[in-house]
C-alpha cells in the first residue's frame, strides 16, 4: 500500500481529502462541512454544530495551563463558533479522557471551568462520555446552538465593496502562548501561569491565551444596530488564514491595511522585547477568538458607534487577489501561515 | 489539596460526581445528562445529541482491529444512542487526533469505514475536527438525531409488570473479544482479525465484536407494530449494568429468567472451550449494541411475531429488587459488573 505522510497534505490539505467525497443526503442538512458550525433544519429554528477535540502535548501543554482554566477555555472555543454563525449557543456535550495520573480534584477543576464557561454563557451542558485515557489528557466538545434562518451568516457572502471588521485586537494571545513558553522552564510545575514574576504587568496577554472569551457581545452589538454581516467567522488560525477561507468561500479578493491592524499595546512592547514583528502576530498568531466579519459599505455609519469594532479593509475582486496593503502602500499577498499543529 | 485516586470512584460514580451539580438552565433543554442522548426543543421535532470518544489502547487495539472496521464501529455506538431514544440519526460530527506515524492512506480506510455507515444508516457527515495527536489514535463521534416528541423513550419510564425485551443476543461481542485477544500474539501485526485461521467459523463473533450494527430494523419493526416502549437503552455495558439503570431511573425492580437469555450457539461453543460462563458473559458483556426496552404487557401478541426479539423477563416492584431467575428456580441478585475502563 502507498504510503503518503500526512505532512505532505497540510492540515487543511487533509481535511479537504477526508471531506471531499462527502456530499450531504439528508434533507435536514441545509449546510455540512465547511464553515465554522453545520447547520440543520429539523423544523423550527435552524440548530447549529460544531466540535473541537483538544489533545495534551498539542493543544495545551499542562506544565503551565491551570486546569481550570483549560476547561473554560475548551468550552468558550465552541462557542464562538457558533456565534461566528450569528447563532446562540444553547448547548454542549463534553468527551472526556483522563489518565489515571489525575486525581479526582484535578478533574474537578477541569470541571468548574467549563460549569464556569457554561453559566457565563447561559449553556447547559447535557451530556458526554467520561473514560480512562492510557496516554495524556484528551477533551472533546461538541456545541449546539440555534439561529432563526434569515439571520444565519456564511463565509460564503462577502461582496465586493464590503468592509472588512476584525473585533478586539490580535495577536495577543499568541504573544501570551510565546511569553508562557518562555518562562515554562522556570516553572517546573511549582507554579501557574497566573503567580510568575516574569508575568506581572502582562496578565492580560495571559488571560488572552489561558481564558478568551467568546464574542458574544459583538453579535449583540451587532443585531442591536441591525447591521447583518455577510460572512462571518472567528479568528482561530490567524486573520490571513480565515480571510483567505473567507475569499476562497466568497469567490472574492481583499485589501487589508497594515495600518488599520488593531493591536494591544503590552503585546507590541513584548513583541519588541521578543524581537517578533507584531504585524506578523497580528496577521498569523491563533487563538484570538475575535470576530473577523464583512459587511455592506451602507452599514459605516451605524458601525462606527460601536466600541471594540475595528474596519481593517475591504472585499475586492477574486482577480485582484488577497493583499496586505503596508504602511507605506507596498502590496504584498496575504498567506495562511497560521498555527498548524502537524507542522509544529 | 487531597488527592482522590479516579478509581475510587468508579466510571459511574466520577460520572455522577462530574454531573450532579449541573441542573439544566436553557428552556430548550428537555432532558440533560443522564439518558442515551439528550433532549432539545428548538421549536419543531425534537433534536437528540450523544456522544462518544473513542481512545487507543482504551477503547481498541490496533494490532488487531482493522482502521476500516474502527471507523465503522465508532459511528455505529452513535447511532446505536440515537435508536435507544426511539429517534432517527441524521448527522454526525467527526474530532479525529492522528498520530505522525499513521500515513495518508490508514487514515482513508478509518473514514471509508465512517462513510460506509453513513451510508448504510442515511446519516450525514457534517463537520469536524482533525488535528495532530503526540499520542495515539482518537476518534470523537457526535451524533443529532431526531424525533417527534410522543415517540422518544426514556429510562424512566418502566412500570411494574412490564415486559422485558432484548434484540439478538448477548455476550457474543465479549467473546470475540475474548478470541481477538487470544489470538493477538499469533497476529504480530501481520494479519488482521479476518484472516486468522483460527478464527474459521467464528467469523460471526467476530463480526460482532469489530463491525457491531446498530439495531434500525428493531425500532422500525416496533413502530410499525405500534408498539412504544415503556424505557428503552441499548446494550453497551452489559444485561446487568443497563437493567440496573433502568430501573433506578423508573424506580422499579426486575425479574430475569436465565434459561431466556438469547445465547448464540456459537457463542455458547466458544465461551465452553474458553471455560468462561456464557450466562456471565450474556449478563456482562458489553458491546452487544442491541436494544433493551421494556413494554407494557398488553402488546405481548404484538411482540411475538417481530423477528429476533426476546422476553427475558418482567418489571417489579422497587422492593423486590433487580433479580436473576436461575434455572432451578434460585434467586440471585443482578450485579453491574460491565466493562469498565478505569478497573481493566
Amino acid at each position: 500500500m502507498a504510503q503518503t505522510e500526512i505532512n505532505t497534505l497540510g492540515e487543511f490539505g487533509l481535511i479537504r481529502h477526508l471531506t471531499e467525497q462527502i456530499t450531504p443526503q439528508q434533507p435536514t442538512t441545509v449546510k455540512g462541512v465547511g464553515d465554522d458550525a453545520a447547520v440543520m433544519n429539523y423544523g423550527g429554528k435552524r440548530t447549529l454544530v460544531t466540535t473541537d477535540l483538544l489533545l495534551e502535548g498539542v493543544h495545551f501543554n499542562l506544565e503551565y495551563v491551570p486546569l481550570k482554566h483549560l476547561g473554560y477555555k475548551a468550552v468558550v472555543v465552541n462557542l464562538s463558533d457558533i456565534y461566528a454563525m450569528n447563532g446562540t449557543p444553547t448547548q454542549i456535550v463534553v468527551g472526556l479522557g483522563i489518565s489515571a495520573r489525575f486525581p479526582v480534584e484535578a478533574i474537578d477543576e477541569l470541571y468548574s471551568g467549563i460549569r464556569l464557561a457554561c453559566e457565563k454563557y447561559g449553556v447547559d451542558l447535557v451530556g458526554g462520555d467520561t473514560s480512562a485515557s492510557m496516554t495524556g489528557l484528551t477533551i472533546s466538545i461538541t456545541c449546539i446552538g440555534t439561529a432563526e434562518e434569515k439571520d444565519i451568516v456564511y463565509r460564503s457572502g462577502a461582496k465586493k465593496n464590503d468592509l472588512i471588521c476584525v473585533s478586539g485586537n490580535l495577536g495577543t494571545a499568541y504573544l501570551g502562548l510565546q511569553l508562557l513558553e518562555r518562562e515554562r522552564i522556570a516553572l517546573q510545575g511549582q507554579k501557574t501561569g497566573d503567580e510568575i514574576d516574569a508575568f506581572k504587568g502582562r496578565e492580560y496577554l495571559l488571560q488572552r491565551q489561558l481564558k478568551p472569551e467568546a464574542r458574544k457581545d459583538i453579535i449583540a452589538a451587532l443585531r442591536e444596530a441591525h447591521i447583518h454581516p455577510t460572512a462571518m467567522m472567528d479568528v482561530s488560525d490567524g486573520l490571513s488564514s480565515e480571510l483567505l477561507h473567507i475569499c476562497h468561500e466568497s469567490q472574492c479578493g481583499c485589501a487589508v491595511y497594515e495600518d488599520k491592524l488593531p493591536i494591544n499595546y503590552e503585546a507590541a512592547k513584548v513583541a519588541e522585547e521578543m524581537n517578533l514583528n507584531i504585524v506578523t502576530c497580528a496577521l498569523n498568531g491563533g487563538e484570538d477568538y475575535e470576530l473577523l466579519f464583512t459587511c455592506d459599505i451602507k452599514d459605516y455609519e451605524k458601525l462606527i458607534p460601536i466600541e471594540d469594532i475595528y474596519i481593517v479593509g475591504h472585499i475586492t475582486d477574486a482577480a485582484d487577489g488577497s493583499i496586505l496593503i503596508g504602511r507605506n502602500g507596498e502590496q504584498l499577498p496575504l498567506k495562511a501561515q497560521g498555527w498548524n499543529a502537524f507542522w509544529e
